[in-house]
């Protein structure tokens, strides 16, 4: 199993590393989000892919300074720095910019997100908002925090009133679109209204902090959209599941999240639109 | 038609005094937005109302000292301050608190919209989201300001790779939901993504400055929600105009605005999907 005991101290240094790490990649991605308006499509593109690119490098290398057993997993380069198999080693679930589509058109919810599974259980997350000046951390066992201030999840109990959040993804196949657009119709007969933000990762965070109410997502990019997020919902009091009703799965690109009291309406009505 | 010929600095007056009143009322918002979370359901509705008529009576009551034989319309109380009608007399369009279900909810697009309408012609629009701190000025014929910067929309013109802002609205009759859930789909084949915002006055100014590429809104509260985001688009060098492509009517609750690449395109899709 390895070193996967790890007492509160050693998670709460685990979060301060990944911190640190954040708020210097989030100089990085700040500075780029201003930029990317005064270069023409191609110059986005580019300043896209170098943002990211720096970014995971300065997290990676960040992290591996202090935990060189770690493993890791990340969007972007994980030939070279990392894996795509998670073990229950402690391992790095990194995506540098969360919202990209955001990031070159200049709309502010753009983030990093860091999280740490152990065991394969998301125990340490930061999620990390720079345009916005947003820090929201989570640690397994030591609640989740909103710029230092303790979070929780909303305390909504009527479906009817809640706020749902989801994204439209990025594929556009008929099926697919069908799909999603069908699942949004039945859900708007049955909540208060609906939110796409463009960032999974702040959507969790929008839930830990009781901002949203509901939030699913069918098909996003991998485990670095969420591993962050999970662990601060948990932290919050909220639930992290898997949108037919079944366990969170990590590594399953799919994921719903509520309150403890609307969780199994979530589920009801997810299922009622398939 | 009475003092309608107004002088650039009569104009930047008007815009001064309308900041003065968005800002005050922005500190209105800002005290309630962080109390939500710390009510009952019914002290949330409370606070909503308290939070719209203490915003709407500062607005009005400073525009009214200064200018008091303006008309106004507004959201809230204008059977006591205001008019339903829009004549060529200079009127202020307000909405107090634009994204009501958001401010109950603690999601940060929240915003007060003042617009001045001059011969039936937005002229001065202040939108001020007090939470995230962003102020959004235009003035006819004196361009548009994000906290003082100039700000323009997009230089997109690939249909393909532009961003669209809409909001699912409040009915939920079947006919008007399958609607914008149709149309939806439709656009889903043709833009890169879409956002909801749930504060059309901020979705028109995401607009203005180039962070969204198209918007369209179908059915919204009234003028309140457009009058400002209007003149900001246009001295922006945006375009706003009705989703079938005649001349926008600030009062037919119908919106859609892009930048002058975008707009045919984005009426023909429109009309497919109808």
């Amino acid at each position: 199993m390895g070193d996967n005991n790890h007492d509160a101290d050693a998670l709460a240094e685990f979060l301060a590393v990944a911190v640190d790490a954040a708020k210097s990649a989030g100089e990085i991605i700040r500075k780029g989000f201003y930029q990317t308006k005064h270069v023409e499509h191609k110059g986005q593109v580019d300043l896209v892919t170098e943002t990211d690119k720096a970014c995971e490098e300065l997290i990676f290398n960040h992290l591996k300074k202090y935990y060189p057993s770690h493993k890791f997993i990340g969007e972007e380069t994980s030939a070279v720095f990392g894996t795509d198999e998670l073990t229950d080693e402690p391992t790095w679930i990194i995506d540098p910019v969360d919202g990209t589509t955001n990031f070159v058109h200049g709309f502010p919810f753009v983030c990093v997100s860091i999280g740490l599974a152990i065991g394969k259980v998301p125990t340490v997350g930061v999620v990390y908002n720079p345009i916005i000046g947003e820090l929201f951390t989570g640690v397994l066992g030591q609640g989740s925090f909103l710029n230092g201030a303790p979070i929780k999840v909303s305390s909504q109990n009527e479906l009817i009133k809640a706020l749902l959040v989801t994204e439209v993804g990025t594929k556009r196949d008929k099926a697919t679109v069908d799909a999603t657009t069908n699942r949004i119709n039945k859900l708007l007969f049955k909540v208060r209204s609906l939110r796409m933000g463009g960032s999974l990762a702040l959507n969790l965070c929008g839930i830990a902090c009781g901002r949203l109410d509901l939030c699913y997502e069918i098909g996003f990019g991998g485990p670095w959209d969420v591993a962050a997020g999970a662990v601060i919902i948990h932290e919050a009091g909220g639930l992290v599941f898997d949108p037919s009703g079944g366990d969170f799965d990590l590594m399953s690109r799919r994921i719903a999240a509520s309150n403890g009291h609307l969780k199994d309406a979530l589920i009801q009505v997810l299922r009622e639109s398939e």
